[in-house]
């Protein structure tokens, strides 16, 4: 569990019920907040945090490390801290403070490891949720995010209707196709076949050759095939010493340094379990229809994607905001021309900040 | 070495230069044939394999068992054994008879293994043409190939360009773009870090855990995205029982299918090295640009693509059509609609067979 200096820790005592079966027995929940929550509680905004993030989306004093949303939160920024008070709370799931793998099971003293339940976008919307209530908010001003984080926003927003106002999608989809879907699985094989997983039970020894292939899978799919080609080369660095199987090309090299960061970044079972979520999300499930799903919410939405997305392609974007428009819902499309393809949320700041100010202003 | 029953074995003394460096002190060349060589030895086509295949492009009397383009060749099919004499051998560096990393290096006694030399597109070209000279053929009717297959008809056209009147390239680039070299690279690293590969010198234990993740992803990219979101759900095969280490959609298990034939179809270094071939694959090297390259060519292009290619962008075949025309030469361009993706080359025979009967009838 990596902790995060800046974050607050709230012990929830309630069960709680998995969407896919199972209980957990009381829930951590590991947030930080900037800004001040107005005298009527009417300016709360709820940023959910992409697959490798955490509550740390923006320095503050107890941390000022800068956050992975840090161009987007602050005095003047996109969600601006002198009119917001901002929550951001580690996943469901995850290895940074709220309830996951690497948390000891208060039933039998031990960790839960790869016996912790698989968790839903669902799941991790209502344990956000009770963080909401317990800061005494009511109806958040705004949720948003970006790829995992989107699909909260919409989940939230269809979920709990009397509770948002706004909701705020970039990068993600209503319901997981198997094409996106088949990439995470050769990542989560790339992890449970690397023998140092051992089932799951590899305690502080992290699967690390699996998480590093997985994660450079997933490099590939974040970033877009322009991207690669403009910035890297076929040809080898050394063409007279090519040697097969060590780094030939620049990209090989670039790949492998993302690589290395993945088990300082992922417990191996909550990379499996974050994962496993996103494949599941199926924002109709249990309804007739998406459009069934979507009546439900109140909320309107910016919906925004980049053509460049390889991971969620742009017209899963737009069937969001096609179908709100088409049941009468108010919708906001955006569509982002970016190099950075599916990671255009953690890179195009001046293409969102003035689009989200101007949403949050209506 | 997997012994192809309907394949003869040719043995040719002298030795080979490497574009990439090292010498082979002799090659073998594991080849079949079908239909009759003509008296004038005009009617010769040369069949180039993909990456995964071999010599046996159809069956014969020696080995009637259906070959790779069992449907494109024959009597009355697109490549007529009544008018043409069709060749096909496997690839060096391949495991299918022709010489490489399975093979006995007469120097040492001992199979090459790892020590296999770096090969290019170029240098299968000038094995292939090594057989073709033996087997009495000054020029070549036609060559053709798809993926892979394509790259060397393309190559051979231009260096051999008094050798072939027709060359047929179908998904193929005329150089490798990163993106593509991306998705290889992280094929290569599967297989090089399963720690049974041993640093190459895995003997007859294959590292299988590795071979089977990197072919599990080569399938996301051989077929399209539509296919697998029309074919697949993301709905758990048993909601009731999901096992996150264990194989819970229908797409998974399609996968692990095919992952699981790996070890049977590729010995692990000569997967690294064909592998790294097409990485390295560059008809524009030792030239100015790729216009001087083709300029070389005399032969007649017919060039096709799919627009679902996720391997190599259609884009990228666009683009060996157009600077052909650009230069002056002759050349046919097809778009192939295809659910396939970047194995349209496989599957798409009705459409293909009428079209290159047209293109060896001109």
């Amino acid at each position: 569990m990596k902790k995060l200096k800046g974050a607050c820790l709230w012990r929830d005592p309630r069960p709680l019920d998995l969407h896919y079966g199972g209980q957990l027995p009381e829930v951590e929940i590991s947030y930080e907040t900037w800004g001040t929550l107005s005298s009527d509680r009417s300016n709360a905004v709820l940023i959910c945090p992409a697959f490798s993030a955490h509550s740390h989306a923006c320095s503050s004093e107890r941390d000022p490390s800068p956050g992975w949303w840090e161009e987007m939160i602050g005095s003047g920024k996109a969600f601006d801290t002198d009119r917001f008070f901002v929550i951001c709370a580690s996943l469901l799931g995850g290895c940074y403070g709220t309830t996951g793998p690497r948390s000891v099971d208060p039933r039998s003293g031990r960790r839960y490891g790869p016996r912790f339940p698989v968790v839903t976008v669902r799941d991790i919307v209502d344990v956000h949720m009770r963080l909401v209530d317990y800061l005494g908010v009511e109806k958040l001003y705004a949720v948003a995010g970006g790829s995992l984080g989107g699909m909260e926003s919409m989940e939230l927003a269809v979920r709990y209707p009397e509770s948002v106002e706004r909701a705020f999608s970039i990068s993600a989809t209503a319901r997981t196709r198997p094409y996106t879907a088949t990439i995470r699985h050769i990542g989560r094989r790339a992890i449970i076949e690397d023998p140092a997983f051992e089932a799951g039970e590899y305690g502080d020894r992290q699967p690390v050759a699996g998480l590093r292939l997985a994660r450079e899978l997933g490099t590939i799919y974040y970033r877009s095939r322009r991207e690669f080609n403009q910035r890297f080369s076929c040809h080898p660095i050394d063409e007279a010493a090519i040697r097969i199987e060590a780094i030939n090309f620049d990209f090989e090299s670039y790949l492998r340094h993302q690589g290395r960061k993945a088990p300082k970044i992922f417990d191996a079972n909550t990379y499996l379990r974050l994962s496993m979520a996103m494949d599941l999300h199926d924002m109709a499930r249990g309804f007739e229809s998406l459009e069934e799903a979507l009546c439900r919410t109140q909320a309107r939405f910016f919906v925004a994607g980049s053509p460049d997305d390889l991971l969620i392609p742009i017209d899963e974007q737009i069937e969001i905001h096609e179908t709100l428009c088409r049941i009468g819902k108010q919708s906001l499309w955006g569509e982002m021309s970016s190099l950075y393809g599916h990671d255009a949320f953690l890179k195009e700041f001046d293409w969102m900040t003035p689009k989200i100010r101007a949403f949050l202003d209506e």
